[in-house]
């Protein structure tokens, strides 16, 4: 069965990914190469011949079905069995996103480093936290991350549930002092017991360091940025450009899906940053949360959805643009380098991947003033 | 700094990776471009220019600093903080990697499925076990496996200590009924008592489950092959022949190394199996472990080294032979395919990762005999 499908298949494909490598003589406006076994027909199936099909898709620039293997659509939110989403649970995490009172100084909030109307980040390399305090990471978009199959960089907590619980208490992000001293703020806030009462109406004391990272985590699921990209995956063939599309097709034949796979783009494995040649590194990424030699210098491969309006880039936000992010990543990672015109629908491409930013969602909710016993800014 | 690193380094290695794709139209004997803004010498560096190096090393058949880079060099023993290894412990676990005394039915030891003298496997798609039932896949071979990222074909344990516990309580593997009727059967045989506590000097009372599975371990960490590839790799240009050279470079300019790199040729992340097209599975790896939907179909990439003598092929042993191996890998994983010639250097080359066995070292010890309370065999 998984032979006859497979030398089914494989006219579709071949063709498509052999047609244009970057640099090697080719054009890139279909030249073509099968192998002989390839080419055989598929006499019991009465169906299009997909290869056929494949040729109709592309010529109509339409997604293939290579593309749509390799992609997938963006869901509408990014549901987890372990924090069900509620309206009331988001309206709280919405709240908490934005209140400066879970940091020590009142000046930072979840937003401050992921800041929702400039696609989830803050420009930085890396984020000023408590006193002007930067760590070596960059902060990375929350939009779309919670597809990801870990969060942070290295991939040290599992889900944003678990990620929110961090900046707030380190020492150079938020640096509250423990998960009590965040509750008692909270607690000390009269209109949060009714929003915490309504995400979690089974609970007796809902006001809990679990529940505020349930809440956020809870808002996080549906920051989702559909857009051009996703249209034109769903057969609407206006919606890219010939240059997208063939920074499209440069992008897969260049072996950047190899990674940046998946409805993010991204965010389904780590990977060693300088695979073809030593990158200068002094961070090990994962290879310091596991240990193992063989994740040393090991990341995250970072989502590409929005990447054009997230620089700077990589793990230590080290580069200021997407050309010279392209050019390391093409350098170090796959041992090539394009031309001018090449790296030009690239970029097309890339841009093209930017989404729709949800603005009624991720509007500033009025926050619950303070009440008497709410403690003020602490900037020691 | 890194930006004049780059640049200065970019010639080096644009050339070698663009000089050959498979089914291009180029040759693959040096057709070579570079990106005008890469051809810049360094008038600062005194050495040799590394683009000179590079073609130095190619045309003497010597590996480049991107094989360098890419691969690395097997170590001669594969450490662990968590396990010290030492004579004492390693003859231990020898024993005990031997020794069916640790399965129900006294029929089957790590090396059943895992054959010492078989490369570490049993040629088999999936093994049989207790009473001749068979799991859902593959086992993989234990040579070089200690430096994976992790162990199983889902990664689900962490290191070679923790995945010796498996299969001997597992009831469709080994079949033993827990950890203690394990240490009850090593304790009833008397010779191990020295064994145990010579491993374990320290301990009172050394005959633990976690024990038996370190001196496994502890045995494991030193199976290691390195043979021709590294000599080769270690600058012997004869140890590699004409036609492992060209499928090492297919092998590279294919993009296999951007899952199957450093010293194992694998065993460093997970990927997805039907990358550019759906691989027709059942069974989903490392997301049924994780319940991330972005790992869903994700297997560890396994090692190549020895792969020619590790058939059957992938996490179900549903490929029987190499050729159709890779076939399946460039065509579901990379959207290629090669011709008969390329096949052929393909090949070559992976022969060629097949290194000597440890003979002496992995050599079935003598084992304790069977005390009066050593209970016999259950086929229950």
């Amino acid at each position: 069965m998984r032979h006859s499908i497979q030398n089914w298949l494989v006219v579709t494909f071949a063709g498509l990914a052999l047609g244009a490598f970057p640099g090697c003589g080719g054009n890139d406006t279909g030249q073509r190469e099968h192998a002989p076994e390839a080419v055989k027909a598929d006499a019991g199936h009465a169906a299009e011949h997909p290869a056929e099909a494949a040729v109709k898709a592309e010529s109509a620039g339409l997604p293939t079905a290579q593309h749509k293997a390799l992609f997938g659509p963006l869901p509408a939110e990014m549901t987890a069995d372990s924090n069900p989403l509620t309206p009331a649970k988001i309206d709280l995490g919405r709240m908490l996103y934005y209140d400066t009172r879970l940091s020590k100084s009142q000046q930072i909030s979840c937003n401050s480093c992921h800041q929702l109307d400039h696609y989830g980040v803050d420009g930085e390399p890396t984020s000023p936290g408590h006193k002007g305090q930067r760590g070596a990471r960059n902060s990375p978009t929350v939009y779309n991350a919670a597809l990801h199959l870990a969060q942070f960089w290295d991939g040290r907590e599992p889900d944003v549930e678990a990620q929110a619980k961090g900046p707030i208490l380190n020492p150079v992000e938020m640096a509250m002092p423990s998960p009590e001293a965040v509750v008692a703020v909270v607690k000390s806030i009269p209109g949060y017991a009714a929003a915490f009462a309504a995400a979690f109406p089974e609970e007796a004391d809902p006001i809990t360091y679990d529940n505020l990272a349930k809440a956020i985590g809870a808002f996080e699921r549906k920051l989702v940025t559909p857009g051009r990209w996703d249209r034109w995956l769903a057969g609407d063939a206006t919606a890219l450009t010939a240059a997208e599309r063939r920074g499209l097709d440069l992008f897969v034949e260049s072996g950047c899906t190899i990674c940046h796979m998946g409805p993010d783009l991204g965010g389904s494995l780590y990977q060693k940053m300088g695979l073809v040649k030593p990158y200068p590194l002094t961070d090990e990424g994962r290879g310091a949360i596991t240990g193992n030699e063989a994740e040393r210098f090991f990341f995250k491969v970072p989502s590409l959805r929005n990447v054009a309006e997230t620089a700077p880039y990589f793990h230590d936000g080290s580069v200021t643009t997407l050309e010279e992010a392209v050019r390391i990543m093409l350098d170090y990672q796959l041992g090539r380098s394009v031309t001018a015109p090449q790296m030009s629908d690239l970029l097309a491409f890339l841009k093209a991947l930017t989404g729709d930013l949800p603005k009624a969602y991720i509007a500033m909710p009025e926050l619950p003033p303070s009440g008497p016993d709410t403690p003020g800014p602490d900037l020691s």
